[in-house]
C-alpha cells in the first residue's frame, strides 16, 4: 500500500516552496518575490529589524507542539521584539533547516501558524503584517530563524535606556503561564496534548483545570500584547522591554541600561498561577512555584515598559514596581525570595 | 592540568555575546545595539532584504573550512543576494545555533570572518556595512541564518523579470571554481588544507597546482563580484541574478520568469578548469568535468545580467551568451552535452 503521508525527501525544494509560498501572506512589498532578494517599503527613514531563532527539542518538541504552533511562536518571538521598540511589525524573512523526514504537513502546518500569527498582528496594529522571503536547506533537527521588520509610524523608538528616577514601571500581557504550561509539561500533567482549544484566561479563573488549559495554550502559543508597544510610544514611555528571559533578569538589564534602581511594590494577586501550581505537588509549594514563574518565566513575551510618573497608563499596562534612585539593582518584595536568574541557552 | 581550550559550556550567553560583539562592525545605526530590536538608515522609502542559511555537514565541514571560512561565506552569499538586486549592502542580522562544545576560538573566528566581509564589501561599495543584530541558541550542530538588507540608492531594483529579444547575457566573477574545490576536497586532493594563503587567479594560470589552490580558496571563500550589481544598475540592465544553483539552473528561472530563451553562444575559455579536473582522473574526462563544473557550480555566487545590446558592457561582465525569442529554453552549445540540473537541498 502506498504510504499516504510524504515526506520532504519526496518533493524538491522548488516544490516545497511552491506549496508553502501560497500558504503565507506577501504583506506591502515594491517587487513581487522569486527575486534574490525582496524590496520593501521604509518609510521615515528607518527601519526596526531583530532576529530570533527557534531550535527542535529546545525551544520545542515534536510531540508538543504542532507545526502551527511552532510557526506561531517564532513569529510572535520576533514581532513582540519590534513592538518591543514602539514599533509595529510589517515583513519577516524565514531561515528554515528541516531534516529530510520531515512529515510535508508538518512544514504545510508551519505556514500556516506564521499566517495565523500574521492574522493576528494585522488584527493588532491594523496593518499589512507578512513573509518577505527566505531559505530553505537540510539539517539534522528543525530550526527556524525569523528576521521580523517593523516601522515606528515616524515615532521615536523606545529603547532601554532612559528610565528616570520616579517612572512607573508597569507591564502588559500574561507573565508566568508559559513556564507554568512547561512544567504541565515536564510533569506530565499535560491537560490536552495538542489541542489547538483556546481557552480564555477570563473564562478560566478560579478553575484549576481549565488554567491549566489555559497555561498549556500560552506555552505553545504565547499571546504577546503586540498593540502594547505602540501605545506606550504614544504614551510617552521613557523605555520598553520584550520579556524574553524573564521578568527579573530582562528588567535588570534594563535597570543596568538606565543606570536606575528599581522596586517591584504592587505585584499582581497571583492566585490563577498558584492553582496551576497545586496540580504539581503539595499546597506548601504552589505559592513559591507561582511567585518564580511570574518573577522568571520569559517566554510568555510580556512587554515591560517604564512611565513618568503623570502619565495615565495605557489600555492593557498594570503598574507592577517603580523607578527609584540608581545602580542597577531590582528589588523585590521579601515574601517573594531571592532573585532568581532567567533563562542562559548554553548553562 | 588545566583545559586551555574553553568550549561554549564554559561561558554563559552574556559572556559570549560580550566577548564576538567587538569582534564585527556595528555598520550604521539609528540607535546603538543591545536593544530588542535595531533601528537602522533606511533611504528612498525602499529597503532590499534577503535571507540565506549555512548549515554544518551540509554547507561546510569544520575539518576543512575555520570559523572565520564559515562566516566569510554565510556573509558574501547574502550580500550577493543584495548586489543582485542592484544595491549596496547596508547590515546584517546574524542567527546563530552551537553546540555547547564548540570551541570559543571558532566561535571568535566566525565572528571575524563576518568581519572580513564586511570590510572587504565596504572595499567594494565604499559604505559602512555592519552587524545589526542578531540571536544565539544552543543546538547539535553549528547552524548560521543571516538576512542581509540593503540600499538601492535611488535607482529601480533590478529583478528576473525584463530580459528582452536581442538582450546580451553576461557574466561577472568566477564560475566553477568553488566547485572544483569541492571535488578536490571530495577527492582528498586538497592542495593547502585550511591554510589562509591566498593565490590570485592570475598567478596561478597555467600550473595546476596552484589553481588547485585557488580553487579550494573559491570553495571556502568564494568571491563575489559585489560591485558588479550596482554597476549592472547603473548600465542599465534589464535583469540581475546572483548564480547560487549553477549557470544552468539559475538562468533557466530568469529564461522563464522573462518569458524568453537564452542561447549560451560566447563560452569563455575553461582550460584553468581543465587543468583542475586533470588533477582529479583521466585526461579525457577533464573536458566535460570542466563544463559541469562551469554550467552547473553555483557556490561561486558569479552574477548573471541581461543588458540591451546597445549597453556597453561595465567592468568585470564578459558576454557569454544572448537573448532571443520566447519559451524560457536556455540553450548550449552541443560539445558541452546535456543541460545537468543544479543542486537541490533534499533530493
Amino acid at each position: 500500500m502506498a504510504d499516504l503521508k510524504p515526506s520532504l525527501a519526496d518533493l524538491g525544494e522548488d516544490e516545497l516552496l511552491s506549496r508553502i509560498i501560497p500558504l503565507m501572506p506577501a504583506g506591502e512589498s515594491v517587487i513581487d518575490n522569486g527575486d534574490d532578494a525582496a524590496v520593501l517599503p521604509a518609510r521615515n527613514g528607518r527601519i526596526v529589524a531583530c532576529t530570533d531563532v527557534i531550535v527542535e527539542d529546545r525551544h520545542f518538541r515534536r510531540e508538543w507542539s504542532t507545526g502551527s504552533d511552532v510557526g506561531w511562536r517564532v513569529a510572535m518571538q520576533n514581532l513582540s521584539d519590534v513592538s518591543a521598540m514602539g514599533a509595529v511589525g510589517t515583513q519577516m524573512l524565514i531561515g528554515l533547516v528541516l531534516p529530510a523526514q520531515t512529515p510535508v504537513a508538518w512544514i504545510d502546518d508551519f505556514a500556516r501558524g506564521i499566517a495565523q500569527a500574521c492574522e493576528h498582528a494585522v488584527s493588532q496594529w491594523m496593518k499589512p503584517v507578512g513573509v518577505a522571503g527566505g531559505d530553505l536547506s537540510g539539517g539534522e533537527m528543525i530550526m527556524a530563524s525569523i528576521t521580523a521588520l517593523g516601522d515606528l509610524e515616524g515615532r521615536e523608538p523606545l529603547t532601554r535606556a532612559g528610565a528616570r528616577d520616579g517612572d512607573i514601571v508597569a507591564v502588559a500581557g500574561t507573565l508566568g503561564y508559559s513556564a507554568a504550561g512547561l512544567a504541565l509539561g515536564q510533569a506530565q500533567r499535560i491537560p490536552d496534548r495538542l489541542s489547538d482549544h483556546w481557552q480564555d484566561l477570563a473564562d478560566a479563573e478560579g478553575d484549576a483545570a481549565e488554567l491549566a488549559k489555559y497555561a498549556w495554550h500560552i506555552y505553545r502559543r504565547p499571546q504577546p500584547p503586540l498593540a502594547a508597544g505602540r501605545r506606550a510610544g504614544l504614551a510617552g514611555a521613557s523605555t520598553a522591554m520584550d520579556i524574553s528571559d524573564g521578568l527579573l533578569r530582562d528588567l535588570g538589564r534594563l535597570a543596568r541600561t538606565s543606570d536606575v534602581g528599581i522596586v517591584l511594590d504592587s505585584l499582581p494577586d497571583l492566585s490563577n498561577l498558584e492553582l496551576i501550581a497545586s496540580l504539581l505537588g503539595k499546597d506548601e509549594d504552589a505559592a513559591s512555584r507561582a511567585a518564580a514563574w511570574w518573577l522568571t518565566g520569559g517566554e510568555d513575551h510580556a512587554l515591560v515598559a517604564t512611565f513618568p510618573p503623570h502619565v495615565d497608563l495605557p489600555q492593557g499596562f498594570s503598574r507592577i514596581g517603580q523607578v527609584t534612585g540608581a545602580g542597577g539593582e531590582v528589588t523585590t518584595p521579601d515574601h517573594l525570595g531571592e532573585e532568581a536568574p532567567g533563562w542562559d541557552h548554553f548553562s
